[in-house]
């Protein structure tokens, strides 16, 4: 099988390296910025293109990985008709690629993905999706060439899920860097709260984050509450993101405590 | 050296199991419920009693941990002077021991604990301070029998590092909760977050927050953004999260997205 690779972003770049490990083909690679396209290429073994009218035909998959806006765009001047099209977003419907070709799909690794780290592919789920089931099986087989964690779901799950990865991961890496900003500012390292970020994420690999929740708002303690709110008083963001989390977390929490007050 | 332990909770459980295992001998555990005392005294083949006037004076020092309401309360009861009594807390000032005895300090664990999760408290940071510097060897002897990492500051310092903790790791918890409760409302299993979950914890162990940040806020993706808060309907208070996080995420690069304008 013989893939293209649409775009050279850190999606196109891990899942390219990830199928060429795998024995897979990468024939040619394709960004609008030229120096893009040769970076990848040259990663993959693979032939490259800035130049649409210049995508090969000749491939049996092409693997779209475009910033959500561009994709209308750059389809526009491709000739992919009966070719297979995949696109990697979580928040792009499946139709997005309607009328390009009639064979489309979706392959959306659910990871976070940086430039310079490497990142075990294995086990990060893939979220599936085909408009047709013959060709749900060859996006079944790229799929499983680089993880064992693959689903098949429909494009209003995959967007619920595509929040759910904002919030528990573009949102939570806020937060570090907001406790980094403080920690910064009364000369404190954000080493120290490495071990503590860690096992926060370790805890709730076996367990419901709702049942290891901890901490003052947890137990209903308003003296701390109202410390760490005057202690971000430099803070305006942060302390209105303070004030909301405690507010909700008491909010879930205080049947539990009225019922459950032993010491935590 | 022997310890006795005020408070059967997680905190004193970890400290406490850790100390033992050590070659430390901990002589007595104090909690005002029966069952939790016996518990972590068994643990700990430590004496154990719920009677304040049962506590033994015959301990070089007295690890107190409490919650932060219940300090006062239970100091007024014991007769320490002259021990050396040590708060956990991270939010207590040094001087809540204050008046009870001359020797007095700190040694705070920044980690959270769950009753039933083993933890590797060997790299977990110990913040330690006391009020006389002889007694501050003592207290680093005794962090330094469980931890490497080990770090003398004052109370507003450990205050400050107290909110970046629950900012880092009870809220980052409580987005880890708000997003299982959109999955299962969903028919998606939060299995599905784990391998994003614990990949954004792991890239901030090398690197620093701010630079690893990625998402549709981070990029300026409105329409993306739209569309979540949208999906998030059903949910008002995490749709105002959603809103404000991406809001100030959005301030906080929009200098480097106009300067940068690349793909990610």
């Amino acid at each position: 099988m013989k893939i293209i690779i649409i775009g050279a972003g850190n999606v196109a770049t891990h899942l390219g390296l990830a199928w060429v490990e795998a024995g897979y083909e990468v024939a040619q690679v394709y960004s609008r910025t030229p120096e893009s396209a040769a970076l990848l290429g040259q990663k993959l073994h693979a032939q490259y293109t800035h130049l649409p009218e210049n995508v090969s035909r000749d491939a049996d998959v092409y693997i779209f990985s475009l910033k959500d806006n561009s994709y209308q765009d750059v389809l526009d001047k491709l000739n992919l008709k009966s070719k297979l099209l995949l696109h990697t977003s979580g928040s792009l419907d499946l139709g997005i690629l309607k009328g390009y070709s009639d064979h489309i799909g979706v392959i959306y690794p659910l990871q976070t993905f940086s430039k310079n780290k490497s990142i075990d592919l294995g086990h990060t789920p893939f979220l599936l999706e085909a408009k047709h089931d013959s060709d749900l099986k060859v996006i079944q087989e790229l799929a499983r060439a680089i993880s064992d964690n693959i689903l098949i779901i429909s494009s209003q799950q995959r967007a619920i899920l595509h929040v759910a990865a904002v919030v528990s991961c573009n949102f939570v890496n806020f937060l570090y860097s907001s406790a980094e900003t403080v920690l910064l500012d009364n000369d404190l390292n954000f080493n120290l709260l490495r071990p503590l970020i860690l096992e926060t994420a370790q805890k709730v690999m076996s367990e419901s984050p709702y049942l290891v929740q901890t901490g003052p708002a947890k137990r209903g303690d308003s003296t701390v509450i109202e410390t760490h709110v005057e202690l971000l008083q430099k803070y305006p963001e942060l302390q209105r993101l303070y004030k909301d989390f405690s507010r909700q977390i008491i909010v879930s929490y205080q049947q539990e405590n009225i019922s459950n007050n032993d010491k935590l």
